[in-house]
C-alpha cells in the first residue's frame, strides 16, 4: 500500500477531513498562493473536461449556442436591479487601477496612483447585468427571440470560508442566459434546463437528485423562481448541485430591453439564467468515494481501465506486453480509455493503491501464471471485488462491466439517499432526526419566519419544495398552520 | 442584397474600416460596455470553438494535459523575474479591494474603504509566475519531469488602442507551460509547439505562415528565445499568429524550482511557454475575406453548407422539403454541418447575402424548375462561382468540393503571400517597397540599434529570422556590416 493511501483519514472518523485530503491526494486540486483560489490539477481537470463536454453537448442538443461576455463589469450595473445588488455586489473583487509602476524606493512595483479608474470594475460574480446590457442591442422584434446563449467562464466571489471545489473564491462554471417573448416560454426554459441538469447528474455523475423549487428566502438574487437539484452526500448533508432561474422581466426592466411583439406592442423581454460549476466535482467526489479513495462512475473517468503487468524479468514483461496489446486495442476501438502502466520505476503494489486512490473503475493485473492459464485478474473499483477471468472475451466483458458499474454506482447512491429521506411529523422528531443527517420531509407553513426559526434552531434549511413529491397538504410542524405540501429540509454544504 | 451587405466598406477603399465593419456585420463580435473588452457573439464563438477543439486535440496528441491556475496573481510575483516585470507588470488590471458597500449618500454602491487588500492582486496578463510558483511544489525529482500542461483561459492587458480580436484588453487564449530536465528537451518542446501552430494555421485556418525566431528586441519578456509564426494579411501587413518561448532557467531561478537529477545533483528546471489567442480570429478574417464578407475555410466553418428553397406556394415548398431531406441526411452522415433554411420570414435574396456575409462555404438553392430538371444551383463562397449541378451524387460532390475549397483557399493566400515576399538589397529600395506592404527579406547586422533605426524610419519591424529561409550571409542594408542571413521585415498589426 502506498504511503499516501495509508494516511487517508477514514470517512467515519472525520468526513470533512477525509474530503479535503482526498482532493489533494488524488491529484484533483490544491490550494494556490492566492487566498481562496485553487489550482485544478490535470487529473481533476480531466474529469471536469468530461463533464463540460457532456453538458455542452446536451445544451447544444436543446438549441443553445455559446458566446463570451466580458470578465469585468462596471460597478454601476450592479445597482440597476435592486435584489441583485443585495445578493452579489458586496463580496467581490474590485479593480480600481489599471497600471503599476516601479516603486520609487526601488522595491519592486507599486500601484500607480495616477492610473485610477473613473468607475471601478467588478470581476463578474455572475453575468446577468453585463449580458442584459448587451441583449438590449440584440433585441428589437419578436423575430429576434428567443436568444439561447450559454457561456463557459470563470467567476469570482470573495468567500470568507473556502473549501476546494465546494466553495472557492474563483470557480469555473457555465451560465446560460436566455431571452423570451413570453412568460410561459421562459418558465418552460427554466424547467427544461433543470431537467437537463438532473439527467446529467443521474445518468453521467450517477448522483441521484431531488428536483424542486427554492423557497423565497433561498432564491437567486433577482429571480421570481429558482429551480434546483439537490444531492445527498455520504454524511447526509445536502449539496445544491445546479440551479435554473426564472427571472421574469426584472433584468429586462433594469436594462430597458423591450421588443415589438407580433401584435405591434412594445413589451419587456422575459428571462432565465441557469448554471452549474466546478462544485459538481465536490458532489461527484463526496457522493461515491470511499476510504480507499475516489470512486468514479465510468462515464466520467478519464482512465476507465488500467492494466498493470506483474513480472520478474524482461522476458516475462515482453510476453505480457504482447498479450496486453490486443486488449488495449480492443478497448480503444470501443471508445474505452485505457492505460497500460508498465513503468518500471514503481512497484505493482504502489500502482494498485494509486489507481484505487484515483478511482479508475477497472483494474487488470496480468502475471506469468495468468499467461499460462489464459486468465487476467480483474478488480472493479466500486466494490473492490477481485476475480480471475478468462482472457477470451475480456474486451466485451469489460465494456459490459463498465455499463453495469455505472448503474450500480447510481443505485448504491440512490439506495443510501432513499433510506435517509424520511418523513417527520413533529418538530421534536425533526430536531432529533436532523442530527443523523439526511433529507427530512416535513410540513412548513410557507413563511420566511418559520423557515428562519428552524434554521437558527437546527442549522437545517429548506433545500427545496420537491416537484415530484407528495402533494398532500398538512400542518406546519412548528406553527401548526396549514402547509401545502411536505418540503425537503437538510443541513447543507 | 441585404442592407448590411451593401454598406460593407470595400477593402481597397479602407482596409481597416472594412475589417471593423465585417467583424460586426458578420455577427462575430462587438464592443462591450467595458473599454477595450469585446463580446464574442455566438457565430464568432462557434468558429473559436472549432479552433479550440482542433488545437486541443493536437496538444493532447503531443502528450499535453490541461489544468487550471488562478486568475489573480499576487503583485509581488511579478517582481521576481526581472525581464518579465518590465514586459508585463505595467499595463494591467489591479484588484485593490474585496468588498462594496451601500453608498452612505444612498446612491448605489461604493468601494468599502475598510476592505483594502494587504497585497494587491493582478488579473493575469500571462501565467508564468503563478504557474512556476505552483510547479515548485510539483517537482522534486527527474521522475516528476517533464510537466506538459496547457491552460485555456482569459487574460487581461490594459491596452490603450484596441481592435476587436486583434488587440483587446481581455482576450481568450491557451497558454502551455512545460518543465524539463534539460535545456535540449525544453528547446525541442518549444520548436515542436511552433510546428503544431504552423500546421494548425496552414492546414485548418488555410493561412500560410513563415516560421522563425524573434530578434532579441521582440522576444517575450523573460525568454531566451521566442519562436513565432507570421502571417500576411491582404493589406500586406504581418500578423504575429502564435509564439513559443524557450525560457531557459529564468522562471525556475525566480521561483526556486529545483530537482534532483539522475546524477543526484540538484539542478534548476528548464521551461517553455507557448500560446495562441482569439487574435487568430483576426488572422482568419483578414487573410481570406472579400468585399462580400467572410470567406471561411471549410474545416473551421460552423455551417459548411446552407440550403435555401425558392418557392411560390406551400405545395412547391413541400416538394422541395422532401427533395432536400436526403441531401441533409447524407451530408450529416459524412460529418458535414448543414443548415436547411426554409424560414418564411426572410426572402431568398436576403438569405443569400447573409450567408455570403457569414462565409458559409457552399450554398445550394433549389426551386421548382430544379425539381423538374433534377438539378440544384450550387455556389462556392471562395470564388462566388455558381453552377447548376445534378441532384444525383450531390452529397459526394459537396464532400469533395469542401476538400478542394480548403486547399484552394490556402493556395490563393499562399500565392498572394509569396508574390509579396520579396528580397530587397538596399535601404532605399526597402523604404520604397515597404510602402506597398509585404514581407521584405533583407540583410541586417544583428544589432538592436539598426533594428530601432529601421523601425523609426519606416515603421517596419523584424517579424522573424526565418527558420527555413535562405541562410546565405550578406551585408546589412543600413550599415553595410556583416549579416548572417536575410530576415523578414514588415509593418505589422
Amino acid at each position: 500500500m502506498a504511503i499516501e493511501l495509508k494516511n487517508l483519514t477514514k470517512r467515519a472518523d472525520n468526513y470533512s477531513q477525509w474530503y479535503n485530503e482526498l482532493v489533494v491526494k488524488a491529484d484533483l486540486a490544491e490550494q494556490s498562493a492566492v487566498r481562496g483560489c485553487m489550482v485544478i490539477k490535470p487529473y481533476g481537470y480531466a474529469i471536469w473536461e468530461k463533464m463540460q463536454r457532456q453538458l455542452d453537448d446536451m445544451f447544444k442538443a436543446t438549441g443553445h449556442v455559446n458566446a463570451y461576455f466580458p470578465l469585468l463589469i462596471p460597478k454601476s450595473f450592479f445597482s440597476k436591479e435592486a435584489d441583485h445588488v443585495k445578493g452579489f455586489a458586496k463580496e467581490c473583487a474590485v479593480v480600481t487601477h489599471y497600471r503599476l509602476m516601479n516603486d520609487p524606493n526601488g522595491d519592486g512595483v507599486v500601484v500607480d496612483p495616477s492610473a485610477k479608474l473613473d468607475e471601478e470594475l467588478i470581476i463578474r460574480p455572475t453575468s446577468e447585468t453585463i449580458i442584459w446590457n448587451t441583449y438590449k442591442n440584440w433585441i428589437n422584434s419578436y423575430r429576434d427571440l428567443p436568444i439561447l446563449c450559454n457561456q463557459w467562464a470563470n467567476v469570482f466571489r470573495w468567500e470568507m470560508r473556502t473549501r476546494m471545489f465546494l466553495r472557492t473564491a474563483e470557480f469555473l462554471w457555465q451560465e446560460g442566459h436566455t431571452a423570451h417573448a413570453t412568460s410561459e416560454e421562459a418558465q418552460a426554459e427554466a424547467v427544461k434546463m433543470l431537467n437537463v441538469y438532473a439527467e446529467f447528474a443521474e445518468n453521467f455523475m450517477a448522483v441521484p437528485v431531488v428536483k424542486g423549487v427554492k423557497s423565497a428566502t433561498e432564491r437567486f438574487a433577482g429571480a421570481l423562481e429558482t429551480y434546483t437539484i439537490e444531492a445527498m452526500m455520504q454524511d447526509g448533508k445536502a449539496l445544491q448541485s445546479g440551479t435554473s432561474h426564472f427571472l421574469g422581466q426584472n433584468f429586462a426592466k433594469a436594462f430597458d430591453v423591450q421588443f415589438i411583439d407580433k401584435d405591434n406592442q412594445l413589451k419587456y423581454v422575459w428571462a432565465t439564467s441557469w448554471g452549474v460549476s466546478t462544485r459538481l466535482m465536490g458532489a461527484l467526489i463526496m457522493c461515491h468515494s470511499d476510504d480507499n479513495g475516489l470512486v468514479l462512475p465510468p462515464k466520467l473517468a478519464p482512465i476507465q481501465v488500467v492494466i498493470v503487468p506483474i513480472y520478474k524479468n524482461d522476458e516475462q514483461l515482453s510476453a505480457i506486453n504482447a498479450k496486453v496489446e490486443p486488449i488495449v486495442n480492443g478497448l480503444k476501438s470501443l471508445g474505452i480509455s485505457v492505460k497500460y502502466d508498465n513503468a518500471e520505476n514503481k512497484r505493482p503494489g504502489f500502482k494498485f493503491a494509486d489507481y484505487e486512490l484515483k478511482g479508475v473503475p477497472v483494474r487488470l493485473a496480468i502475471g506469468a501464471r495468468d499467461l499460462e492459464n489464459g486468465t487476467v485478474e480483474l478488480m472493479r473499483r466500486d466494490t473492490l471485488e477481485k476475480e480471475t477471468v478468462p482472457f477470451d472475451g475480456i474486451v466485451d466483458n469489460i465494456a459490459a462491466l463498465l455499463n453495469e458499474m455505472q448503474t450500480a454506482i447510481f443505485e448504491k447512491a440512490k439506495k443510501y439517499r432513499d433510506a435517509k429521506m424520511i418523513e417527520v411529523n413533529s418538530y421534536d422528531e425533526f430536531k432529533e432526526k436532523i442530527e443523523e443527517g439526511g433529507f427530512l420531509l416535513a410540513h412548513w407553513d410557507g413563511t420566511p419566519e418559520t423557515e428562519e426559526k428552524i434554521k437558527n434552531e437546527t442549522k437545517a434549511t429548506i433545500r427545496c419544495i420537491p416537484l415530484d413529491g407528495d402533494t398532500t397538504p398538512g400542518k406546519c410542524m412548528v406553527t401548526g398552520n396549514p402547509s401545502a405540501q411536505r418540503v425537503v429540509f437538510a443541513r447543507n454544504y
